[in-house]
């Protein structure tokens, strides 16, 4: 039997080595170079590495791949044109981290609502507050869900549950629905506006100066898709002169965001340094649980999921 | 026709004078001695005072009184021997501030799941952290949920949007119930262990030595109950000594809690002052609503509501 060449980060080898099909032959790598050397034999890889560009490297190297795994939701650091031409099926991370990201987007909601910061600073202070930082409940609050994926969707699980108004953007019109030509005319009615949309050129700068100035002035924005949605130099200067409430930003550009950026220090920006979908453990286990099904699929002939449309990019 | 004299703070006046119906003849007192005045003539009264032991002397002194209204949950400052021998009706604020209650237990299991303090600390370096410090989803984790009134349900409400695993205790048996006699046994099986129970002698101490020994090495405790009913001696030490996860405390024992107390500087205890009903601004609003609604069921003959009942202490 032709076993099948597949390239793999060492990083998921204890889960899944013992449980590897037969047909698979795995090879394991630890470095760039390991990657670059393996790469042209791979018809399977999973190349997740920290430095994309090394990433995108690998996989032009690697020319036979017909199927691209990656744990990662996003895809834009990924040669999208050449893994097209290449007809190469590439599946990724979306869902995977979806959870966490989503508790991440209430307890962000809920922290600004109560003034929290303040009350972890007080008692880092050893002083009891007599009265709270922060008065907002999210109870009767009006939300803007831009982005109506894996993320989306339990966002609006959980903000529901909080008998928040919740507001959602896509094509097709329905009940709580603004089509994508509806929701700037309607950026003053909410409360909290939450970008969870992927990173496309379609997205890019989408909340610019333009979309700031039409928010409430006590509304905040809350990101976690990529620090290009949103147009930063216009964002400070929103949250410095006030004429926005608060902005909660687990995204940033550029990230690392430099010690000298303005962001830092603005009283109503705050920052969580793309942390969100880090704040589980389960992530290696569920992208290798998928994994592993998807290599059934795969052997029968199925289609293996969720795969990103390379047009698109998501 | 001959008047009801109904004696009110003066905080709650611009919300109800211009609405009150002609049979009232309010006066309303700015100071304790303007109330200790006013007393013996009241025959409805609304003595909400800073000071829990000038408001006793207040109601004892209030000969007359029919029925006491309080913007408060927590009757526990109260003479409830003495109104109970006069027969005095008593209506609380249960319910008017466990909205925002609800939503402040929800944003402190959320912050000590994702080690929120620590972004918060890190952000005010300006250090941008690569890995989150907490990695806990609420997603499939369980919790115990003692006390199941007004805010325990709306707790439970909105940790099921969660995903979380909620299990209540109350006298009746039934689905993801425990009864009184049962939960302390089954103390090991619970993530986060929340106490939202009334302040009365039977749930003073319910959290002793011997109960947070048999929780989970790395469960919560949420308390927005009272002080009281942890043994806080016992806490600290199970803080200190690592036998206990954390603990979420918005109450403790005294309050406010003396600037040397050991759990100020305990890593694991994250403290919030009481503020968690004070984390709105709708409160007054909504009593002065309630009393309003009260004062046509009171001349009716209708009962007014929620009562205390003065035996049970809630």
């Amino acid at each position: 039997m032709t076993k099948t060449v597949t390239v793999l980060s060492g990083l998921i080898r204890p889960l899944v080595e013992n449980r590897l099909p037969d047909w698979v032959e795995p090879r394991f790598f630890l470095s760039k170079d390991e990657a670059m050397a393996l790469a042209p034999e791979a018809e399977i890889g999973w190349f997740d590495m920290y430095d994309k560009k090394d990433m995108a490297a690998v996989i032009t190297g690697a020319t036979n791949l017909k199927w691209l795994n990656s744990i990662y939701a996003g895809v834009d650091g990924m040669p999208l044109d050449l893994l097209a031409r290449r007809g190469t099926v590439v599946t990724n991370g979306a869902g995977i981290n979806a959870i966490t990201i989503a508790e991440y987007v209430v307890m962000g909601m809920l922290t600004i609502a109560k003034g929290y910061r303040e009350v972890v600073r007080a008692q880092d202070r050893r002083e009891w507050l007599t009265d709270s930082p922060g008065k907002i409940e999210l109870f009767g609050s009006k939300a803007l869900l831009l982005g109506y994926g894996a993320i989306g969707k339990l966002v609006e699980e959980r903000l529901r549950a909080f008998a928040v108004d919740v507001t959602i953007v896509r094509r097709s019109p329905g009940k709580d629905t603004l089509t994508p030509d509806q929701w700037r005319e309607r950026l003053g009615e909410f409360d909290w506006v939450i970008l969870a949309v992927p990173a496309t050129p379609e997205t890019d700068g989408m909340i610019g100066a333009a979309e700031l100035a039409a928010m409430k002035p006590t509304a905040t924005l809350v990101n976690i898709a990529r620090g290009s949605v949103v147009d930063q130099d216009a964002l400070v200067a929103a949250l410095d002169q006030k004429r926005l409430g608060a902005a909660f930003l687990d995204v940033t550009t550029p990230e690392p965001l430099p010690e000298d950026d303005p962001l830092w220090s603005l009283d109503n920006a705050h920052i969580t340094m793309h942390l969100s979908g880090r704040a589980q453990d389960k992530m290696f286990v569920r992208s290798a649980e998928r994994f592993l099904e998807n290599l059934d699929r795969w052997k029968t002939g199925e289609d293996v999921t969720p795969q990103v449309n390379l047009t698109l990019g998501y």
